[in-house]
């Protein structure tokens, strides 16, 4: 163990109190960072370029060569290391079986400006989702379907929120997300060459074999309410999926899913 | 107001805490009753033929017609109506902005005897599911792929849970649900016609163009562990969807929508 490293065994420590706090949305906006767990998570971070600010270790963790090549990005990067208890890794995760590491990363530049529309034949859009699961989901199928990231529209959910970032299994480090308002997006859009597709119900067509052109932007609407109409219409395509049964909706990842991989076929074909 | 009804006001209520009660397993399966919640849920209930043996009504509800003929459809049935609070009815659901009604049922024999395989031409297999949510999201997608319903395999999170009830937005009222080890599963699939699909990553085929045959069984895997190898290799096709990125998986419910929306265009061509 190298000397600098700081052994945390309190729960009121300031350093534990700051690190539960990311697990809110405010404390997160303030800090400008976020927390990932798992080495798993970790070690795609790391191969992708993210190497967290601060690493927090089970002092209960087993030897691992990939926590080995972790503590040395993390001391190559001028980052702190901080050995805790399982107990205080749980409260900092809020997660009854933590992993043995967590890890805190400076927040992303989310702006528009930050996509570039011709790096991939696919983008997924998400206006108002909710669910920071959903949207975690949504970065793990832009991952799966070589997307280059989500661009979330209006209020959604916060991609750097735990669960988001749990449900991504690590495509938060691989995906671009952007935010914006519907305006600004279309006028960005807009400016250049990009099909936007909706999941709809209004004048759609089915969404096999539709006219699916790169780069695609594959777009889903709020969990309850759908798109709204006239974001809709501002669509280049409208695709339906067959609903055989009693409801009208699929839930919003899967309808994302299930499109996304349409238009990958689509454009591969 | 019909003279019969209960209006409760006290947290303490031995129904309410009944109620509550419901929302942990081993109180549901020890009263053999779950927990459904929403005037739309409810309504599909009812249209289904499953009435509740038990209506929770909040006393600061709106007048809707739908919400009438599902008092009188209790009443009819002989089942109990209750007027309560929003707060208590928050307490008993676990929401913190409540539907203004919530229903109570039996939970329905889930033995493989009541699945009837040539009712559907696709039916849903999860193995050790865990995510509630993720097994509310195959029954909703079964719904819209016009599955016949959901057989669950091995140590599954419990369909009747108040979050499948509610990711299921309904279709746990039309989807059938069967619960069984792989053991009793294999033998009596194979004591039958019926295909069983794999999404897996070992010895697969693409899975566009795969040889679909009705009824076909789509089966995927734990959150994490996927499927076991010997359960993978006693299907008849193991397919894959492709990864692009980093990641070796999807998300269960949205592996089972990709295959699953595949089958159906597949078996509809």
């Amino acid at each position: 163990m190298s000397p600098e490293r700081r052994h945390i065994t309190g729960f009121s420590n300031p350093t534990v109190k700051s690190l539960r706090a990311l697990r809110e949305k405010k404390h997160r906006k303030a800090a400008g960072r976020f927390l990932a767990e798992g080495l798993r998570l970790l070690t795609d971070a790391r191969e992708c370029g993210h190497v967290p600010e601060m690493l927090v270790l089970s002092d209960r963790r087993d030897p691992h060569p990939l926590l080995a090549a972790l503590e040395k990005a993390v001391e190559g990067s001028g980052g702190e290391i901080i050995e805790t208890s399982p107990d205080i890794l749980a409260k900092i995760t809020g997660k009854d079986n933590p992993q043995a590491v967590a890890g805190v990363f400076a927040e992303f530049d989310t702006g528009l400006a930050s996509i570039e529309r011709a790096s991939a034949d696919i983008w997924l859009v998400a206006q108002a989702l909710r669910d920071p699961g959903n949207l975690g989901t949504m970065l793990r199928t832009g991952d799966a379907i070589g997307a280059g990231g989500l661009i979330l529209i209006d209020d959604c959910a916060d991609p750097f929120s735990v669960e988001a970032v749990r449900a991504s299994m690590g495509a938060v480090f691989t995906q671009r997300i952007a935010q914006a308002r519907w305006g600004e997006f279309e006028g960005w859009l807009r400016g250049g060459t990009g099909q936007l597709v909706a999941a709809s119900l209004r004048e759609a067509q089915p969404y096999r074999q539709a006219p699916y052109a790169a780069p695609c932007f594959v777009m889903v609407g709020n969990e309850s309410r759908g798109l709204p109409e006239d974001y809709e219409m501002a669509c280049d395509l409208r695709v339906t999926m067959p609903m055989k049964g009693r409801a009208d909706s699929l839930n919003a990842a899967v309808a994302a899913a299930v499109l996304g991989y349409e238009v990958l076929a689509s454009l591969e074909s």
